[in-house]
């Protein structure tokens, strides 16, 4: 009971702060942002003094195999130019272009009757996280740009560093007239179930996790979720693939970094190549020391490879990559992320099959053809519903910074509001402001049959003007 | 059990239909619509026979004190011009510009890698509304015309109407490539409930009715729920306040059609006008039957003024209007919505505060300022955080189709996606496009520190040119 009436004080905060910001002028926004920068710069030592801390815990945890080795580096913010790099993140959103206060729509309903379509903040934002205590300041950075309220919510594991990041970022807005309650940040489960009830005061919740974390919020809340379920991206080698591209393009898909959620999960091959383009992306594949779970038809080929060059010099190393990493897929392998490296593959007949299945097994996040046909283009990027879909490049393009849209909140495998890499424009909802400036003002029922009719004639304007 | 599997069996052939259209040109759509309506008049003799049963069957309901007169009467689809008017409205639609294809960020990330965001449908839509059996046409031809499969559930009232009415959307449907399966209709409760499990093929819930309906289907599903809950809209009266100007926007926003969610609930008052400009607002509320529920300030004054008019020639019908129509507030009165000749009135100190009165007791739909001063314009119509501000206008005017957008889907209170009136640009998202006519197609690994960087040069394009 003390954490749900602690969550609803701080969820009613929120919604205040948000609703007092709303006529505090956006330039004071990016002042907050560099006050923050410099606060943190000032809390710098204490910031790491409590990082040690929690790194210290982490290690017990490690050494009484609680904890996983990964996740104690990703809690280490001391680590390279790891703080330098947090720190200009804070300035590089600041610089960023204002996503509120755009018109998107304008129109003269009437003489004198303008409408305008304006973009603003959503509103409170919760957002949940794990580990990476850095993603504090990001998130924190990106809600006061766009101008939301937010309440976050890190790891346990970072527990003692983000409480004195908070401090910085709450230090930071205490220099503006932008409430300091603008961002909090909680510390329990206990306190995220609390807030997961409040749809009177939180607006959308952002979790970056797992995707059981996503699931279980998704299920316990009215609140909009806006989040990605898995990343289960796929690569079609199309009958007119060529060779080079297909090699090039399958591994920097599963290779350049295996654990992100854009990286590929699955190869699908058109049957036309399995013994000319496929033996050449499986050597690549192998030499990259990546594992390759195959249908029957991959695996015969490779097979029957191994066993005709058993006789040449370098039928030791095939063979035994082949006995090490090459074994039968089972059905789940296509519908499993592996985030390591592992990959799928799969043979099947036809364009139209290679869409249907990426329809039916992808997780609509990202999907990329090798082709050269125009014809085949033109359906993949159609005929897929995915979030992403790719011609002859990448999966590991979806991203927000490559995207160009300076930084990202997520990637978005959901189909409403925002889809794919989410910047600051996810951020942001609109709202309709109309004015008359007619003399008796503007009424409703002075218009129908017989009466006045509606304009409707469109307004050129980038900014309120009033 | 049966309805579970069914449900699931509608569901998959529901997504498995949006899939397929995705290769179909969008001209099909407005064939689809040409055609609909056609089989609507070939089949007009079977639907109104259909129509009578449902009128007779609720007459007897009617009878039985079991449903409302008004209810009844929005089942009739012979009266009037009903008939034609949908007919015309499935041709309107159809006129509308194709909300899909279009591109609204298209960059070149490097030489020959060109990036294009490009609006699609969102998959598949569960739409439930009540009553009115022309509904299921009307969101048929949203469904249709922005490339969303649906599956449509009218109140069981209409039930007879609208399964001629699918026949009818079927048969034009199967005049085209797009799948029949591409809009159905269900009839039972259970059949939603099951379908609302269903979030790997339905892709958002539109429901239309009552604030009840809509919570309690966010509260049962993990699928995004677009819907308003409440229409609870205020009208401020500022200090500089035209009296005409309130004397008119009030009358029209509470009395034009006080049943609709964009009628006025609360009226609230600058204390410097309650001896003023409260009285002519008041004597023309009373002209129009308007219950007034007020506060104490709004209602002395009232009493003064029948107290003080007692010997004129009027005092008659003034006092007996306050009789019968003025009375003083609760506290819940101003979280009602009404949807009636009815009023609720609170005077209040100053702007700031109506600004804060309004963001906490307002649903967020829309609200109006009658004002002659600038500052307060550019107050209001920021602080006030709701899907509409306006300013010397009715609230009145908040409709797709005032707002220009040809017919709406509802208006959404959400803060996701769409807000305020939707239009068919509500039922579309985007998808990203990326597309590398490189040598050796594009790979993440050769972009970084001291390798390629981005270029994120700007593509003009409306299109997509592949």
């Amino acid at each position: 009971m003390a954490s749900s009436s602690n969550a609803h004080d701080i969820a009613r905060a929120a919604k205040l702060a948000f609703e007092q910001s709303q006529l505090i002028p956006s330039q004071e926004r990016i002042k907050a942002l560099h006050a923050t920068r410099d606060e943190l710069e000032t809390l710098k030592d204490e910031v790491l003094a409590a990082n040690r801390e929690d790194i210290k815990a982490a290690q017990i945890e490690v050494e009484a195999g609680r904890m996983s080795e990964s996740l104690l580096n990703r809690l280490d913010l001391g680590k390279g130019d790891k703080w330098d790099s947090m720190l200009q993140g804070v300035l590089d959103v600041a610089g960023l272009p204002d996503p509120t206060g755009n018109v998107s729509y304008a129109s003269e309903l009437d003489d004198g009757l303008e409408l305008y379509r304006v973009s603003c903040p959503i509103g409170v934002l919760l957002v949940i996280f794990e580990a990476r205590p850095e993603v504090v300041v990001n998130i924190a950075s990106l809600a006061v740009k766009s101008g939301n309220a937010a309440i976050l919510k890190g790891g346990k594991e970072s527990n003692q560093t983000t409480r004195v990041l908070s401090k910085a970022i709450a230090a930071g807005l205490s220099k503006t007239s932008i409430p300091s309650t603008y961002v909090q940040t909680i510390q329990t489960r206990a306190e995220v179930s609390s807030l997961l009830e409040l749809d009177e005061y939180i607006d959308l919740v952002i979790p970056r996790g797992s995707n059981s974390l996503v699931k279980s919020i998704q299920n316990s809340t009215r609140i909009p979720v806006m989040g990605h379920a898995d990343g289960l991206c796929n690569v079609y080698l199309d009958e007119t693939a060529d060779v080079d591209k297909a090699v090039r393009i399958v591994v920097d898909a599963k290779t350049d970094y295996p654990s992100a959620c854009n990286a590929a999960e699955t190869l699908i091959l058109h049957q036309s190549l399995v013994s000319t383009v496929w033996p050449r992306v499986a050597q690549a594949l192998l030499a990259a020391k990546v594992n390759l779970l195959c249908d029957p038809p991959s695996l015969d080929v490779l097979r029957a490879l191994v066993d005709g060059t058993q006789n040449s010099s370098t039928s030791g190393t095939i063979s035994s990559d082949f006995q090490n990493l090459v074994q039968g897929s089972t059905e789940t392998d296509y519908t499993t992320e592996h985030l390591s490296l592992t990959i799928s593959v799969k043979t099947l007949p036809s364009l139209q099959a290679a869409i249907e299945w990426i329809n039916s097994h992808s997780s609509h996040h990202t999907d990329t053809i090798v082709t050269e046909n125009e014809e085949a283009i033109s359906a993949f990027v159609r005929g897929v519903d995915s979030a992403g879909t790719f011609v002859n490049a990448s999966t590991r393009f979806a991203d927000g910074f490559r995207y160009g849209f300076g930084t990202e909140v997520g990637i978005s495998t959901g189909r409403i509001h925002a889809r794919g890499p989410v910047g600051l424009e996810g951020l942001v909802i609109y709202k309709y402001m109309l004015r008359s400036k007619g003399k008796a003002g503007h009424i409703v029922s002075e218009f129908g049959t017989g009466k006045k009719q509606y304009k409707h004639k469109p307004i050129t304007a980038t900014q309120v003007p009033f």
